[in-house]
């Protein structure tokens, strides 16, 4: 039997803090450009189209020694059962014995680790002296994207928050956002948040964008996009999700996490699949921009795109880490399997 | 958050008896057969070929309401550090909502719903009177076949063994084995145990074979099987794995679990890709023949053959009547996941 450690969303919140996240993200990108890390292929089922799916994400950290997987369920009409409508399970294992190392409540987790690459985008594409972000989605995601960016990103006084499908939900969520960001985040530093119901003139006043919603469809219109900006696609993680214009791909940065995921399920399939890029036309992955083998944007005018798809390895990394917290803080607990 | 059981090894050894499995493996089969299932893609890596590896299995038991996965490590030196060789860990959800319901070792599953399944290839493909069944092999998963194979075949009274790479194997087996299907399978019947150390001789005396050995080349030449014999092939479930002569797929009655699994990884494969036989000679999957569709054995001399690979479906389905047994019997833990 082996003693493996049970970590449920209250102690991940608890150990978790965002600063960290950013580091062990960097550093599985980092990984990755080294070749120490191995993506398996994905399992995809769906229950009933449009209704319900699952998803098992694994892979090898090989310069963390841990291997492990994901699975995330959705299921559409949940709330109908006072159910969340993603349910994620996360297990991280040894990779020099197999033991199994700790199963962990996936959803704090995602948050963090999908907050922690938008903000990873702009730390390393945007413009240094970046004042104004403006954040297009207010789902669940939303709070960590922000919170992310501003610790990337200490230039950053004002944050432009749109939601594209209701103005009555911007303004609501402007009310409420500091408050969240000093109680989940830590951040008490002095923001202003502005409600963007005109897309447009927010895209064209923000240096950073990060975009995180469901959307099958370009929001962000090309024309809009002024030369210096950065745009970090977070939304973008299944075939046919899009979010802003394709033609933003030709003749900019793009940077992606994941060049084989980016072409067939990110913001960049679009642009791949109708030919206005081609493989070839990225510019790199995260990590060689990070390593310093690629300069990333090389002028105050460059439009620079990150298209992050989310990879298993983010979980994996966030999750050896919050292991390590929670051992050191005797949180959890620690079951005989 | 989710209230999930855990089940260890020992709670498991404690719920779970053949009699119950053997069913369960048979359900499994039916549902199989009426379309109630899927098995999803397997993912495999190894992490130093010959050396370490992990699969993940996993499926939908739609007629059971549960999907979920197995996954498998293999480190084959950890001998010397004291552990285990295969590790395996079990979930399993709620396929109505994805709410994760169990966490489970892998191991006594395993060794309970692979018995179970040699044995179900004996129960409705051999003779009815048979009486003597010979066990080739003698590793862990020996005496759930031997256990298995006697709860589903009341008129065997005699158990050859042989252990193929070691006669003195054999004859310390054959002195301890009774005295451990008492302990762990409460099976007090009264057996005759023989040492098969020649196995030309022993196959040709046996009703009933089970193979189980990691073999890589046919051990058992279709001369030596006389008419009437039945033969479950478990030990195959990898490429190039092979316990029996190929030829022995000609003109006999061949029935597997999963068809495309037994031509790519089980004992079918080498007759499959040598050409001796097609896909359409393989008589049936199992569960046409547990639901009667089709006849299996038609008369006395007639040779069948089960191969059975595994699936996960078995682990899946064996994981939620241990669930169940253990929420009435009151073990195992319950975790705020």
């Amino acid at each position: 039997m082996f003693q493996v450690k049970v970590l449920n969303q209250k102690v991940l919140e608890e150990v978790l803090e965002m600063p960290m996240v950013i580091e062990a993200i960097e550093q599985v990108y980092i990984l990755k450009a080294e070749d120490k890390t191995t993506l398996f292929p994905m399992v995809f089922h769906e229950f009933n189209p449009g209704v319900a799916d699952m998803d098992i994400k694994s892979g090898h950290l090989k310069g963390a020694d841990i291997f492990g997987l994901k699975l995330v369920s959705w299921y559409g009409d949940n709330k109908d059962k006072g159910l969340p409508l993603l349910i994620g399970t996360t297990m991280i294992f040894d990779a020099k014995t197999g033991v199994p190392l700790a199963i962990l409540n996936a959803d704090h987790i995602t948050g963090m680790r999908t907050g922690a690459a938008g903000a990873i985008g702009a730390k390393y594409l945007a413009k240094k002296d970046s004042k104004t972000m403006l954040m297009v989605g207010t789902g669940h995601i939303a709070q960590f994207e922000i919170a992310a960016t501003l610790y990337a990103m200490p230039s950053i006084d004002k944050v432009i928050v749109h939601d594209p499908m209701s103005a009555e939900t911007t303004h609501s969520y402007i009310k409420t956002i500091a408050q969240k960001l000093k109680d989940n985040f830590a951040i008490t530093k002095q923001i202003t948040f502005e409600a963007g119901t005109d897309l447009e003139a927010a895209v064209k006043s923000s240096h950073v964008i990060i975009t995180a919603t469901p959307s099958r469809q370009a929001m962000i219109l090309k024309d809009w996009v002024q030369p210096g900006t950065h745009i970090s696609c977070v939304g973008a993680d299944m075939e046919g999700k899009q979010e802003i214009d394709e033609k933003l791909f030709k003749g900019n940065i793009v940077v992606v996490d994941d060049i084989h995921q980016a072409i067939n399920v990110g913001e960049t399939e679009k642009a791949y699949k109708t030919g206005i890029i081609t493989e070839n036309d990225i510019y790199s992955e995260m990590g060689d921009i990070i390593l310093g083998r690629k300069p990333g944007r090389t002028s105050d005018d460059d439009i620079t795109i990150f298209d992050t798809t989310g990879i298993a390895l983010q979980d994996l990394m966030t999750s050896k880490i919050a292991l390590e917290l929670a051992k050191e803080k005797q949180l959890g607990i620690t079951i005989d399997l």
